[in-house]
């Protein structure tokens, strides 16, 4: 691998953006405004326009654009949108460092990095966790991943992204982080719609029960901390209460959801791991070890 | 109905607690520490023993307890335990307040109502959402439900427990109430130990992780109660970015936790209502709008 130094950047503080949709379009003219000399392409060129009057250079085609500068920052539509501008580029990319903002996989990011090592590049990927109005601000989160030399060289200039943090060496693990941050986000979501189903077809305002659920959340942040350490230590103490006292809830719960019509799919989830884990002896255990019986092999 | 009144209660301060297990005796500690004339029955009679010490009166018989106050706190076992101790008591619940707080369904609850009215009582239910200690400080809520005259009367008795809220004359409310709470957390927490399994698959920290997650929980309580104003006025604003958008993700997270043995029930789920609500010609819309799917006879 060849990598851009830190130096080289800080002294000439140079970036390319391939992609101007509304990501890369605020992207771009978040480098203009810190300084950087910034150059763009996009495949529609009039999206240009606006960012060459911020003052950002257009190139006439993607290789000339990567040309331009040691960091190479891509944000397009999808992976396949991605493979068609790199195809373009091709060898172009040598001793260039490629910063992948494009959503997607990690066995997406795992095979752009190979791509961009073998054309002796570096490659870091990132996952963009918010929306384009706050780019260059705090309230984006982006996770990193990739090359560590290059995540050391280019540290500054991805930073002026947003709360941009370094997951590791393996490219993947940006798309990770994004993908359990949003799953964790569904999950609660779409209990949380069942749930409004519930207490309306109950005749309860979803508004005030929203509200009340609201003021409940404060409690979560020291809950999933410390059932993570459960998780890891394997030390399950009785969180929610013990298993046999939190199982006797549960048939309650799943009738009173089947009564009304609203699914209880999860709620059954939960019951049969709770019966599991009492039948094995853990009764005593708490809420987190249900995790034990979370194996590949273990789901019906 | 015959309801004590206000004036009565607040004139005796005389309230009875049938069922001495860690819930119960904490309720009867609090209400003598308050100053109330309690009087304790509990199935085995040694339960009694530390309560007496405290200051309270020990009642040979559930009968004679109830008997004793015009307030009544049933805090047994389970429903089972319900029924058996009100038969025994039976018509001499005539004219008492008879408040529930052992858990429960809402039909049973409305079915204990059914019980008192029969007997010339009135009847309240109520959930204990936290666990003993944190009986009688703010620290654990507790719904009430059902007569709205048994309410006025004695609300200050019952503040005395904990964060007391009525919730309405339908008896059922409080379980409603309680349900619907634990089916949010159990909810986000089956799905936040699917996702710690992912995680850790990829060789994340899950404790790293989790304190991530922590750190994105005081982003939920806007989200969540502009997600019920939607719900409520069937108004659904691109929440977390439009369906169309959210949808393309969806295929990349079902096919990654697949890939790594996690299970993916729920993104199967949201990822098919989110493309019926696309069919259906609404996919500028959000998250929000797929409750407009999870009607009795659409769940497949």
């Amino acid at each position: 691998m060849t990598a851009t130094t830190g130096d080289s950047i800080a002294a000439t503080g140079q970036v390319t953006v391939l992609g101007l949709g509304d990501m890369g379009s605020a992207i771009a003219r978040t480098f203009v405004e810190r300084g950087y000399r910034t150059t763009v392409w996009n495949r529609t060129a009039s999206k240009s326009a606006p960012l060459v009057d911020a003052g950002a250079i257009a190139a006439a085609t993607a290789a000339e654009a990567v040309a331009a500068s040691p960091l190479v920052v891509v944000c397009l539509l999808d992976g396949a949108a991605v493979d068609e501008v790199l195809a373009s580029v091709d060898a172009a990319v040598a001793g260039k460092v490629l910063v992948n903002l494009t959503s997607g996989s990690p066995a997406r990011a795992r095979a752009n990095e190979r791509w961009a090592n073998e054309r002796g590049a570096d490659y870091l990927d990132g996952k963009l966790m918010g929306d384009p109005p706050y780019i260059g601000t705090p309230n984006i989160m982006i996770p990193i991943s990739g090359s560590g030399s290059a995540w050391a060289a280019h540290e500054p200039a991805l930073k002026a992204l947003g709360s941009v943090a370094y997951h590791g060496a393996d490219a993947g693990l940006a798309a990770v982080e994004f993908m359990a941050q949003v799953a964790v986000s569904y999950e609660l979501l779409i209990g949380y719609l069942h749930t409004l189903r519930l207490v309306q077809a109950e005749g309860v305002d979803v508004v005030q029960f929203a509200e009340r659920v609201a003021g409940s959340i404060p409690a979560y942040p020291p809950l999933l901390t410390s059932m993570a350490r459960a998780v890891k230590s394997g030390d399950h103490q009785p969180d929610l209460g013990s298993l046999n006292v939190q199982a006797a809830l549960m048939n309650d719960m799943i009738s009173h959801r089947e009564s009304v019509g609203v699914e209880a799919m999860r709620m059954r989830e939960v019951k049969q791991l709770m019966d599991r884990r009492i039948a094995d002896g853990h009764g005593e255990q708490g809420f987190s070890s249900l995790f034990e019986l979370l194996t590949k092999h273990s789901l019906s």
